[in-house]
């Protein structure tokens, strides 16, 4: 592969903003599909997003910025994509261009409703796309961060380490350092679970439970998620790593965290449907929360956390009483 | 043993008044001494402890208040000391009465400075109580929180599981779970390390670091701490229980923690000597770092975390290049 790839960035929200802004510190001209037109008509007048990370500022002589997802594919040697999960499989399906030459990275966190795959598999089994050209890119990171170019650590997934090496390459800069993998199940499985988590976190602060209980709480939920990427993908992984561990705590403990503020608000009495309007981005983890539980379902993991979530979100049931229940399942 | 022992705290502090009050919903009497007489008639008069989580409220008559020590270690059959490790000593060497047939649990986070060892080693080593009659109590669990009755987790680790039992049921209540563990060697350094992450994570956010760092520093701490306590007591634990990785976390993480507070300070620009003015209360972590990296020295393992705190608080380097150095050594 060319040492000098032509990348693109897929996807209009904070996540995406944040990675053409960390290409933008190493590459000439980044690719930037959007869907919206006005949101790059107004990027190219205002060399800012307008609804996402408008503090991030781009000169728009280095963005290649398009809505028309076709010429974009034809475009990149390496497509990033950044849509959320729920609305990854429309995206895909605009898509005529063969991808099979494509090297493609998921800085998606969720599983794709429609075949209910992490987007790695999606790309793999839906697309043929081969296993070592699919990658994963993984925080712990805000997107708010990196607007503010504060020091964040990510890792970059592909079985063919070369390719996480050269895209890791062109991301680190002098807030950015980059880590290499080659467990793309884990990691990515990471990133969507997490977000269930913070949804717990979120619905435990809004119940009224304080600081010794969230702790206990994210140390069950790492636990958790170890038992449930193991049973899915048996591998040697640390899985207290930044990638994991790092990536959750950085979703259940941070204001940031869009996650935990819909669970926040879950907790304090919001219905799922009032929570999700009052909140003008998607909170992932109430769609992960969905496939995990139904992803488990033939698994069969020891997962309370998750079931709580599913339990309040998908069953209507009482926040207090699923959580009073959850509290004599962990330790 | 007796199935209902008499039990006395030692230490006048916040976690000292949070073990009484736990141990209160249960018992009909409990022991509790302070060298401070002006603190023990306080309380008797206003029902709560003057300085400390003032808002606990006591019935007087269940309290078998004493400042002399050497009458409360009559009284009691298991002693739980909550006194700050650099005054342990002192207190010890107070006691003229035999304690070779008490049972004894250190709730204090930290290094006997005289001896280089934690609590449970100096009872054992220096006072010859035998090791099953040693015990530690453990977090994640902020006294201040226990104050608010809010759920909270405790660790009760002794080798002798039975007495941890016993302790366990008397500190249980509704708002206190508590899990038995043989580890008194790996939960109790655990308790002492994780006020020195506390304040690396201090120091971080004086610096100015965000979130996405935070979580990166937090999973370098919790497999920094692994190595450390595996090459002291080897045996299978698991670093993301509740008592390693939970009391890790709240004390990280937490508004609550005096620890954070104190690094957040230094890393603000307070010299060590205007922070510790600042606060009234001791921050462990202080101590700790200096009992860790000494202890280091010989078992060699990598720290890059204890040597950046401790490279800050004794040896006067500028914590922003230590820290911009740090970011080097973690990942």
């Amino acid at each position: 592969m060319n040492k000098n790839p032509k990348i693109a960035v897929f996807g209009g929200g904070s996540w995406a903003t944040a990675i053409v802004k960390m290409l933008c510190e190493n590459l000439e001209q980044v690719g930037w599909y959007m869907r919206n037109q006005s949101a790059i008509d107004y990027i190219k007048e205002n060399e800012h997003n307008p609804n996402y990370i408008s503090s991030a500022e781009f000169n728009v002589n280095q963005l290649n910025l398009s809505s028309d997802i076709n010429k974009m594919v034809k475009y990149a040697d390496i497509l990033i994509f950044a849509i959320p999960s729920a609305f990854v499989k429309a995206e895909l399906d605009k898509i005529k261009v063969d991808l099979s030459s494509k090297i493609v990275f998921s800085a998606i966190k969720g599983i794709i409703p429609e075949s209910g795959l992490i987007v790695g598999e999606h790309f793999n089994k839906k697309l043929n796309i081969p296993i070592e050209n699919i990658g994963v890119i993984t925080g712990p990171c805000h997107a708010e961060e990196v607007a503010m170019e504060r020091l964040s650590y990510l890792t970059i997934a592909c079985q063919d380490e070369a390719k996480a090496k050269i895209l890791g390459d062109c991301i680190s800069s002098n807030y950015i350092k980059t880590k290499i993998s080659d467990d793309i199940i884990g990691t990515e499985y990471a990133a969507m679970l997490k977000n269930i988590y913070a949804i717990a976190a979120g619905i435990a602060h809004g119940l009224g439970y304080g600081d010794n209980f969230q702790s206990v709480l994210m140390s069950n939920s790492i636990r958790e998620m170890k038992r449930f990427i193991k049973k899915i993908h048996k591998m040697k992984r640390n899985i207290n790593n930044s990638a994991y561990l790092g990536d959750l705590l950085v979703t259940g403990y941070s204001i940031f965290s869009r996650n935990r503020m819909f669970g926040n608000m879950i907790g304090k009495g919001y219905t799922v449907k009032s929570a999700m309007m009052e909140m003008s981005m998607i909170a992932e983890g109430y769609y992960a929360a969905k496939s995990a539980y139904l992803l488990n379902e033939k698994n069969n993991v020891n997962t309370p956390i998750i079931n709580a979530v599913y339990q309040i979100l998908y069953e209507n049931k009482n926040p207090k009483t699923v959580f009073k229940n959850l509290t004599e399942l962990i330790d």
